[in-house]
Formats: C-alpha cells, sequence, structure tokens
C-alpha cells in the first residue's frame, strides 16, 4: 500500500541550474515541465525567484528570476491541474517585493532556503508568501554544519513562526548516512508536529537516493529530486529512481525517461555533474562542494584535475 | 568504536574483468594489488580461476584464469602480509583440477559464485578448495529471484556441507532495498549460524554504497567493493567510498584515490560502466542486465541506444 501523503518534488530546473547559472531554453523547461507533470510528480520548481540586485541577469538565465511572464510561456495554454509549480527563494539573496499575489501569478509555492544563521529572514519571506496566499516550505541548507543548539532555536521558530507545509534536511554537502536522516528527521518531527518534513539529498557519497528511501522510512513526506541527478556537484537524487521506488499508481516512469534522453543527457557536453572523487571527498569531509567544482572545472589537460589525493590532504589541512 | 570483524574485499579486476573479458595489463594489476594492499584491505581478488575449457584463451585475458604464475608476477618479491589474495571460481565454470595446494600456490582463499540451482557443484569445489588448505566463501548470485525454498535448502547445505568463512547476498540485478538487505541477511544468520556473512552489490539503483552500509547495521561482515566502482553493468560498491565510511584506523584512502587516478578513469575511455538509465530499467524490474550491458554497447550514433521507453517496454513484456 502506497503512501498518499507522499509529494515528490522535482527541482531539475532550479538545481540544475546552480551548473549553468540557470541558462536553460524555453524549450528545455518547457520539455521538463511537461514530462514532470505527465510522470504524476506533485511538484515542480522551475527555478529561483531571486533578486536582481543579486545576481546579475545579465550574467543569469531567466531561470533565476522565474518572471511571472516565463512561467506562463512555460506552462503556455496548459497549467496541469495536479501538478504545483514551485520557486526558490533563497533567505539572503532574495526580497518580499519580488513575489506577487498569488492570483496574479502561476506559482503556486514558495520554497524558501536558508542557512540556519538566516531563518529570520526566511521567516520574513515566507510569512509574505503565505500572506500572499502561496504554499509555503522552508529548506534548511547545510544542515550536517549547524550548531545543534541553533538548529533547534530555528525549528522552534519554523514551528511558531510560519506556515510552512513542509521544512526540510537539506543534504547540500552529501555528508549524511542513514543514521543522520534517521536523528534529523526525529528531531524536525519532535519539535515541528504537525508539520511535513522534507529531505533533500546530494550524491557525493551516492547516498542520495538511499537516504531519500531512509527518510520515507522514518516518515519524510516531502522529497526532492531531480531528472538524471542533475544538480549542483555531485547531483540529487534522481527522480526516475524515486518514481520507479515509490507505488503510488498515478506515477509513470516513461515521459521521465524520453525527456532525459531528448534533453538532459544532452547538456552532459558541456556540465559535468555527478560522482566523481573531488565530490566524494568534500563529502566524507562535511565540506561545502566549492572547490571540488573548481577541481572538476579544469580543464582535462591540467594534471592536478586527476590529484586526489593533494586535493585530499589540501582540504584535511589547508596549510600543508 | 570499529567491528575488527568487518573484512573488505576488493574486487576490482574481477568484477570489472567482466567489462573486458578480464584483459588487464599485468601493469595494471600490480598497480590495483598494490594500492589496495597499502590501504590495507583484507583480501584482493586478482580474478577468476576458470577452466579454459569453458573459456578460450584466445578470447580472454590471463585473469579469467589467473594461473599461479601469473599471481606471482603480480606480487613480485613483495607480497603483502596482511592483505590476502582470492580468485573466484564460477560453480558452473570451473573445475576442481584448476585447483593446486595450497603451498604451490599465493592465493589465500576461494570464493565460489553458484546459482542456487547449482549449489551442488558449489559445494564440490568448496570442498575441494578447503581439503587443499585455502579459505573459502560461497557467493549466491542473483539472489533477488531465488526461489525462496530453494535458498533455504541451499543455505542449510552450506551450513551442513562446507567450511566456508563466510557466505554471500549477491544481487546481481542491483535489485535489493534496504529491507531486503536486512530480510537476507537475517536469514543467513539464522540458517548458518556462525558463517559469517557477505554482501556484494551492483548500483543499477544507486544503491550498492546504501545496501553495503545496511549489511553492515544487520552485522555482514564481509564486504565487496571496487575501485571506482568498476564492475559489470552499473558497477559495484565503490572501494573508496567503504574505505571513507569505515573506522578501522588502518585503512588508508590515499593509495585508493591515486590508482583511480593512474589505472581505473583511463579505462573509461574504452569501458563504460556505472549508472545510466538502461541498468536502472533491469534493476528496478530484477532482470539481468545483459540486454542493457547490449544496449549500452550501441555506437553513440544509433537512436535506439537513448530509446528508453522502447527498451522499458520491451523488458515488461517481450512480446511487445
Amino acid at each position: 500500500m502506497y503512501r498518499p501523503e507522499i509529494t515528490v518534488v522535482d527541482c531539475t530546473i532550479r538545481d540544475g541550474g546552480l551548473m549553468n547559472k540557470s541558462h536553460f531554453t524555453l524549450e528545455c523547461v518547457q520539455q521538463v515541465y511537461q514530462a514532470v507533470c505527465e510522470a504524476g510528480v506533485q511538484v515542480v520548481e522551475l527555478g529561483y525567484r531571486n533578486s536582481r540586485e543579486m545576481f546579475d541577469p545579465a550574467h543569469y538565465g531567466a531561470w533565476r528570476f522565474c518572471d511571472d511572464e516565463m512561467i506562463k510561456r512555460v506552462v503556455g495554454d496548459h497549467k496541469y491541474p495536479d501538478t504545483k509549480i514551485a520557486v526558490m527563494m533563497d533567505a539572503h539573496k532574495s526580497s518580499v517585493g519580488d513575489l506577487a499575489p498569488r492570483d496574479h501569478s502561476l506559482i503556486d509555492m514558495v520554497r524558501c532556503a536558508t542557512y540556519v544563521k538566516d531563518i529570520d529572514k526566511a521567516i520574513k519571506i515566507e510569512n509574505d508568501a503565505h500572506a500572499k496566499g502561496y504554499d509555503t516550505a522552508i529548506n534548511i541548507m547545510s544542515i550536517s554544519t549547524a550548531p545543534e543548539r541553533e538548529l533547534n532555536e530555528c525549528l522552534q521558530q519554523i514551528k511558531e513562526e510560519t506556515h510552512v507545509k513542509a521544512c526540510y534536511i537539506v543534504d547540500s554537502f552529501g555528508a549524511l548516512y542513514s543514521e543522520d536522516i534517521d536523528y534529523f528527521v526525529s528531531k524536525y518531527q519532535k519539535i515541528m508536529p504537525g508539520i511535513e518534513v522534507g529531505i533533500h539529498a546530494h550524491n557525493n557519497q551516492q547516498l542520495a537516493f538511499a537516504n531519500t528511501i531512509e527518510g520515507i522510512i522514518r516518515g519524510a513526506n516531502y522529497l526532492d529530486a531531480t531528472l538524471y541527478g542533475f544538480g549542483r556537484g555531485a547531483g540529487n537524487c534522481c527522480l526516475e529512481l524515486l518514481i520507479g521506488f515509490l507505488k503510488n499508481p498515478k506515477f509513470n516512469l516513461r515521459p521521465l525517461m524520453d525527456v532525459i534522453a531528448s534533453d538532459i543527457l544532452p547538456l552532459q557536453k558541456e556540465i559535468k555533474w555527478g560522482y566523481s572523487v573531488p565530490y566524494m571527498i568534500t563529502g566524507i569531509l562535511n565540506r561545502h562542494p566549492d572547490a571540488a567544482i573548481k577541481l572538476m572545472s579544469l580543464p582535462d589537460s591540467d594534471p592536478s584535475k586527476m590529484a586526489f589525493r593533494s586535493f585530499y590532504d589540501s582540504m584535511i589541512d589547508p596549510e600543508s
């Protein structure tokens, strides 16, 4: 028996946009939108609604801002009724002025991504989005390095000061093991009863899908995934694996396979994501993947790209 | 506190040899042997000891046979004392005549791979190897499709008729989820008390490492892995991930990173292994990966290579 409370969120365009400054063609976003909707996925996140003051539109693509006009162009004349459209607002890189009332927009849900230290900014954004009529969620990033006492206070604030449908465990560094997932899910449930727990995993240690399943077992009901794992660095939980695993008969793998072949795999010619030794290293060491992304972006002809041992040692001891 | 009973088995050359008919250069095998030993891994499997009557030496490399003379050339003048050398004998593709007495060989351990139906052949090989002085293990392949009653009888026979140190759960199809690992580990422990449980996982659903961890949690102590997951189809549990996870202070990641850079990643130019949609499909459907391997071997210019939907439909209903 499947669990009808489970909500799958595709964030291919949003998290993948971290690898190409959100430069996707309109056609690509349309294809992803249609495939994800036809697969029966409940939420599709089409990008960031971030501030043009923080991101120069000359350097970032349209999906870093997700103007309502662009969302309309994605949807065209057919908004799938069973799939909500979401955007993400970074607590420290967006502003409440960026959001129109819901009846002026095709967006259904606003997810606010925040570090523990920025929770007051996140709550301001959440409160504004909720007041304007949107469903809301808060995604707590880099949770593997969040100080315990501050995290507890943060969750308490979310419980008391917001109307979120879900609060996410975001394993930004791909550092968590299954026992960590158990620990955080239990903590969230205890401090925030009535708020659904979400899982957003990264694949540095090839555990993104497994940790998402572990979250399901422990009661998490909001599950992020991306097509073929397309996302920052090592990427995310693969949407096709998650849909293949879940038993809800409304899900259909076939449109996902089609769009992976037509629109996602071709991106690999220019964008490298997925498991690799540098991402493994930052995952094991519970560190931000930025240094690994930098290493991976070197040309193949640069011998330091394969100097994994010295990269590892430099991450352990930057003085060396 | 780490668990000293845990034995890690590197089977890069053996399982990877399924992707290149065991055609490795001597230098490559030497590099892998040295790196694995220097990393503190307890067992290194250098290939198959299979029959020349079943495999034509004109078409298969030396590591399909692992003659004692070849093992000597790998080891040279320094056999690492803390790492045992293993070979695998397929129950249905090898013969007891293929094995010399242990004191004529540098091999320490013989692992016999078998389907449930071939267990009597496997026991004959195990008994012979044990009588000749080798440590032994039996690896039960394709366990995700083994008929329950026959599997139970098979395990009972192993308990009663062999001297194996370990008996493996081999997820040949990459079809198992964590709950399946729990189920099989418990079954093995119940029917075969005193025999260590082993885990050999494939990565079709990106669960090879996670399922190996799940095995550890449930008490499995023999853990197979390969460098960068190099193995058949979607590959195996990555040795570097496993060593990064385990707490035994004798383990050292650095030699593994070096040999991945020098000897494993270059193989990717000609051999494609690792997660892909066709392997995911056979994993989800609990099917042998052969059809997916065939699809993946097509030239990139062949459009059927990306026709995932029709491949999926053909696997579900071969008549269609």
